[in-house]
């Protein structure tokens, strides 16, 4: 693939799925392989989003989950114009750790929103940009979360934010809803297992991505 | 009228339009008529939404005309769900502070976002709640910010807001968005052209109240 091509791979995967290891593997892999890289997150990566990030994870905030719809597509109308868009411009390759397809599996899938109205707000929000690829990362719930945790504590001293002290229940249904869409979109999304073994993980990843950006390792 | 039926008012205009100092003679106005009043705002009148506020009117936020329309719609969601619903429920008349009518206004003719997509973002954060009356408060906007940014130096000692700091053009389009509102929605908005004597704009306001509620004075 030509190195100035801009590509735009999101990273999907619940609680403890590894999103954050494997994103910054992945940006090192294709840095050494003479793509200009950039990661980011979503909700996030601007002044205004990670304000709105902070709303969001803040477990005073008691949002009504419309509420917490609009705050999402907030931070992504901003975080694609001010950054995600003028990077694929400018011929990056863009990996985004979170994106449309979390909005279906949390705010629909989990909070039973009205899936039509989060497609129509998706689109609004991301001026209708689909990502070329999109690795979900598998992971059965309770193990996710206990991984989460874990991580929180040891970074933050703290237990979890808003969204992990959501039921077992909700975590299932957001797993149930990442797997809808990856069954709806075959093309685009690839289920990688997320396995003990972070090695296992990135090998799975890696073979997904060398494939759809014909990369070739001798 | 029924001392305990529930009636949504809501108060639009443009900036220094004098919806702060006539909302607070309505409601007391109507508590001595023996109502149950209450008075709130938008973009506010939670916790959530009081965070969402400080971001859209801090100059420093730098947002994306989307991003500032879904996150208006993110705290009209909360505030309707968490204080207005459950007001109505109980039987208050409740006067609200800028609604939906601004929204098509200020992200719709000032800011040039399209009418349909404001227009069901509207429908889905109010959940399909329409005033049954709006009074707007009509005033030229140079007279208007003139004043605004008075009372600004006044209380905070700074010079206006991200929205008062807008060019004159931008309060021109939110005037006009608003007197197309009035006019497509005669029965619903009344138009109160604010005067410079306080008493004659509240004469005028207290008619409309008076009509709508059927309030005799004696």
């Amino acid at each position: 693939m030509n190195k100035n091509k801009s590509f735009f791979i999101t990273i999907e995967g619940g609680e403890g799925s590894g999103k954050t290891s494997n994103s910054l593997l992945l940006k090192k892999y294709l840095e050494s392989k003479g793509f200009k890289v950039l990661l980011t997150r979503e909700p996030g990566g601007t002044v205004a989003a990670e304000s709105i990030r902070k709303i969001l994870l803040n477990p005073k905030s008691k949002l009504t989950p419309l509420s917490e719809l609009f705050l999402y597509e907030a931070a992504r109308a901003q975080h694609i114009e001010e950054i995600v868009r003028p990077a694929l411009k400018s011929g990056a390759v863009v990996i985004c750790d979170r994106f449309t397809d979390a909005t279906v599996a949390y705010q629909g899938f989990a909070r039973k929103l009205d899936l039509s109205l989060i497609n129509k707000l998706n689109a609004a929000a991301s001026g209708k940009l689909i990502p070329e690829l999109t690795i979900y990362l598998d992971i059965n719930p309770k193990t996710g979360l206990k991984k989460a945790k874990n991580l929180d504590k040891e970074s933050y001293g703290v237990s979890g934010d808003r969204i992990e002290m959501e039921s077992f229940e909700f975590h299932k249904n957001v797993r149930k809803g990442y797997l809808a869409q990856a069954k709806k979109y075959p093309k685009r999304i690839k289920v990688v297992k997320t396995d003990k073994d972070i090695n296992k993980t990135w090998s799975a990843i890696k073979k997904e991505i060398d494939a759809k950006l014909k990369i070739k390792n001798v």
